[in-house]
């Protein structure tokens, strides 16, 4: 016989369903079994008298076991889960569990530590969901524009951008590091006229950070594209992007994030709102009182970011920002710049900053005087030689799967991965 | 004025295209040049005494720069690209391309170390848009199937299965690996209770291989599922899969595969045909005189999977082939065995290994024992563990998304990455 998922069971008709066995209650004449699958639970009620062939097995079975149950389903009001029981004609024991090391008030890092059985909760499960159709949207929205999808190497050569917090690899007898991002390799795309290119890949990050939003291996959404005429084309896009796979989200599984995680979706409306960093900075002084030194006003401070939310949503009612106008010291060399000022920008969701944008420095001799400006020329020469062959003009962006699904949903990190990487965590 | 594609350009109408100057040809009265975008290629016909003011920029022209021209689209049946010809009013030169170090006849290492250039033509090109349609085809097939994507960490604290061949990470103080696949992970899904789980991602070998099929470092198509009945639902899902995907790309490239590869995909018919290890190597004996010693029959040689093909070409008229029934001893561990015959297979296309697949083990202690058996109990502690607290039964496989690729165009693995990664190449 067929499985039968437990969504679909059907008063009156025989079935087959199979999962973990979420509870058990023994009386002296009957047993009750709440069994979970991966749409929903039902209670398989048994009569012990009229089933002595699975006295052994019944006596024995353990909380989180997996079953299989053969039956019929019947119509019971007194049953709380959908009304319905499955009264078996067999029961199989799939896997016998051991007794559990998990408790609901565990710490996180034991939570962790056993991350398959944390996983089993029906608020981790829905998460995941949410995080699949997050990114199938996002990669829905780019292949109907004819985005190619590529991917590129994650073992380099050389330091991907800085030099710093890369991760050193033994390769052979000679050494590699691990990708940082897909940034120059995104960039190649465009300099072999691929045009519109994306990429979903793990991206390293060797950083002592222990915040809640840090970590050292995530996934990261990339994209790159030609023949843009500003940096607002990039900001264009990936604000259309991002609307369209929060409504999907919201669409599919917005009632059950309600119950779940006490969050209603906001399906964000167009334009973004967008500022100058320095106007940001006005603002924040003006309306709070913020203040920071002069110097300090080339980049965001993580308060900045912060009361920026306050500043959005009290002003245009809306949770995402685009800062622009950053201070070219603070951002990377090869960020295109018009009068000193590079062409790009950071999207704050929720006060926490989710992307960097920008239009790229394509011409090879004003990226070498960049790339010279902050003592790199050297380290990145292989990236220079990109653009020595005629490359388009373009744009692009990076964001965090990882961290989108968790502002979404207003968790940590580490509920955010499937297995979180820390610099104090690799297990399991 | 908006970019014109140049696949779109109509005669009469004003456009502004964008592309790479594939071709330049002087007389004294005219400039003709060819502009190539990603779908298309045009002449530009430039009457040079009508414009003076374009003289300093013709005359610096260079090949493959990239170059922004406006004008007017008009009919010409003297030009051979589609008897269009653009009259332009303005031309910008983006970027200049300095003298091309690439030749048609560059060895492959030279078009490696400028793969940026090499990836301009047109063969390429298709190459990616074929392996951009196949992944996609092969996710929405899971994804209307109720699969989870999943991004599992590429950085852990053991080697995934054997211990050899795994690449070493300085992880601060401490050491990682790269996984060799998400073989562990995605089975920790299914004691996770999420079922049905697929990822795309890279996998690490650290293998000495230098064959045109091998590399370090390439993109893994993984998938697995809970609550089969045996590893046959795992050929079925796998056969169904690659058939969509086949007919998805015959559809939309078929004729663009032929033209430029000079192949007519095949789509293959279902069920693939399957053959036990000992009947093939009887098979093979039988009609092609092969033989080996009995000592060797528990796997496939490189020569047996080449002889393969040719005997279910000859039979069945068809490309692919599962074989099954190999040998315990050539299995991995964690296999689960019937009457000690690992329940798995291989499948074999045009004579390539593409895919492991598998109904798993999922009994703890029967896993333990299979373990033990290969020696690995401690080095695999933590996996196991992951099916002492309950674990449906399940299955999966994996597949290389390059490998795929190569064996639909018939071309290398080198040919088929966007980056090729071998023992000694890790750049550009």
């Amino acid at each position: 016989m067929e499985r039968t998922y437990i969504k679909n069971l059907q008063a009156g008709q025989a079935c087959r369903i199979q999962g973990f066995v979420e509870n058990i209650r023994n009386t002296r004449a009957m047993m009750f079994l709440v069994i979970r699958d991966t749409t929903c639970k039902v209670q398989v009620t048994i009569e012990k008298m009229a089933h002595p062939e699975l006295k052994e097995v019944l006596e024995h079975l353990t909380l989180e076991s997996v079953v299989t149950v053969e039956g019929m389903a019947q119509l019971n009001p007194a049953v709380k889960l959908g009304g319905i029981e499955v009264l078996p004609s067999g029961l199989c024991v799939e896997s016998l569990a051991a007794p559990l090391p998990l408790l609901k008030d565990s710490s996180v890092d034991v939570r962790m530590d056993y991350r398959w059985l944390s996983l089993r909760g029906e608020r981790e499960q829905l998460l995941f969901r949410v995080q699949t159709l997050l990114l199938e949207s996002m990669r829905q929205f780019l292949l109907k524009q004819d985005f190619m999808e590529i991917h590129t190497p994650k073992l380099i050569a050389m330091a991907s951008e800085s030099g710093s917090e890369v991760f050193e690899v033994k390769y052979f007898d000679g050494k590699a590091y691990l990708a940082q991002s897909p940034q120059f390799y995104k960039q190649m795309a465009m300099a072999a006229g691929f045009e519109r290119v994306f990429e979903v890949g793990p991206v390293f990050r060797a950083e002592k950070s222990f915040t809640n939003r840090h970590a050292t291996e995530f996934t990261g959404f990339d994209l790159e594209f030609s023949y843009i005429t500003s940096f607002t084309d990039v900001m264009r896009l990936e604000e259309a992007l991002l609307r369209d796979a929060l409504r999907n989200v919201k669409e599919a599984y917005g009632k059950d994030i309600e119950r779940l995680y006490g969050i209603e979706v906001t399906v964000p409306s167009l334009p973004f709102p967008v500022i100058a960093l320095h106007d940001l900075y006005d603002e924040l002084e003006r309306r709070y009182g913020y203040a920071v030194p002069e110097t300090e006003k080339g980049d965001t401070t993580t308060e900045a970011e912060q009361l920026a939310y306050r500043y959005v949503k009290e002003v245009y009612g809306h949770e995402f920002l685009f800062v622009t106008d950053f201070s070219s010291e603070k951002r990377a060399f090869y960020h295109m710049r018009k009068n000193g000022v590079p062409q790009g920008y950071d999207l704050n969701w929720c006060g926490v900053e989710i992307t960097t944008g920008a239009q790229r420095e394509h011409r090879y001799k004003l990226l070498l005087e960049q790339a010279e400006e902050k003592g790199l020329s050297e380290d990145v020469k292989f990236y220079t030689e990109f653009f020595r062959y005629g490359c388009p003009p373009h744009g692009g962006f990076g964001l965090g799967l990882d961290r989108l699904t968790m502002l979404l949903l207003n968790t940590t990190i580490k509920e955010a991965m499937f297995l979180f990487r820390g610099p104090n965590r690799i297990t399991p």
